[in-house]
């Protein structure tokens, strides 16, 4: 990739099942799941947005841990992911601080008429500067307001099943997400 | 598919860091994480494989409470994915439930000689009957044993790194193995 790619999973602004915007709970273990598919893939940063302190606080703490404390000893391959790893308060922070410029691609599990297909997503990674900031919501997915600010939507991974049933964990999503971006030549 | 593809998440056999062969334990996140990729790719079981007695009735906990409990209540799409999940003792148990003839793959992180490519791995799923049992070793992956006996070995999911660095989480290496047998025509 000729561009720097930017992951960042979103807690807030979410939507629940119903379609609300929420804030979600951080799942401790998202946080050395995605920072090892990031890392593993060459994504440079991975972000991971919170509005809520005491989240942000937690996050830390087991971004810590891996990166200096008891698990950076115990499992020292986890320790280069979770140095990438950064805990910011809203989208925003996390655009601010990439190399511009920077476009927002936006995932989805549902279809919408405006996708990305993975093809032109890596010829667009391999062309042009700046960043790439893929964002990843929680819960049921982001929230509308980030789908109106994203440049692009990302085509969803599609169910094969007869019945369509299409319900990836985000962990799954992103690791799959990346690799379709990065198109190993053994495919 | 033609063939039914059948998901193993192997607990023992598999090595430790140091390349010992260990038991390890199971983790929860691990079970509804894999069980909805692999009913979302259209595998026909998924077989949490634990030599013991305790961490079975652990897993058949974790099941019970997506497919018949407060879970199946509060989350129901996680009910069909549970459903197909079962806890075995050994992978002899989980073999000897498919339908044969059974064909072993192993997955690896590491290079071997011997590997199958996705491509043809796609073609020998379309062709053919009986099952494929697609092993994944949780720990440092699975047993030298596992794969004297495999029929096939995956080829890796290589590293995008420059350094080489390459530690997904097995819930993500599913995910994209998954992805990759089933070669969506969107790539």
């Amino acid at each position: 990739m000729k561009r720097e790619l930017a992951l960042l999973l979103v807690h807030y602004p979410v939507v629940d099942r119903q379609g609300d915007v929420v804030t979600t709970a951080i799942t401790n273990l998202d946080l050395h799941d995605i920072a090892r598919s990031a890392y593993t893939y060459g994504a440079s940063r991975f972000y991971v947005v919170h509005p809520i302190e005491a989240q942000r606080r937690l996050a830390e703490r087991v971004r810590a841990h891996w990166v200096e404390g008891s698990g950076a000893r115990r499992i020292p391959d986890r320790k280069p992911p979770m140095t990438q790893l950064r805990v910011v308060v809203s989208v925003e922070q996390a655009l601010a601080e990439l190399e511009p410029p920077v476009e927002l691609w936006a995932t989805s599990a549902s279809p919408s008429s405006t996708t990305l297909g993975y093809g032109a997503a890596r010829n667009l990674l391999n062309q042009g500067e700046g960043t790439v900031a893929l964002l990843f919501g929680t819960g049921w997915g982001l929230a509308p307001e980030l789908f109106a600010r994203a440049h692009r939507v990302l085509e969803p991974i599609a169910s094969q099943r007869a019945d369509g049933y299409n319900h990836l964990s985000v962990r799954a999503a992103a690791a799959i997400t990346l690799d379709r971006l990065s198109a190993g030549e053994s495919r």
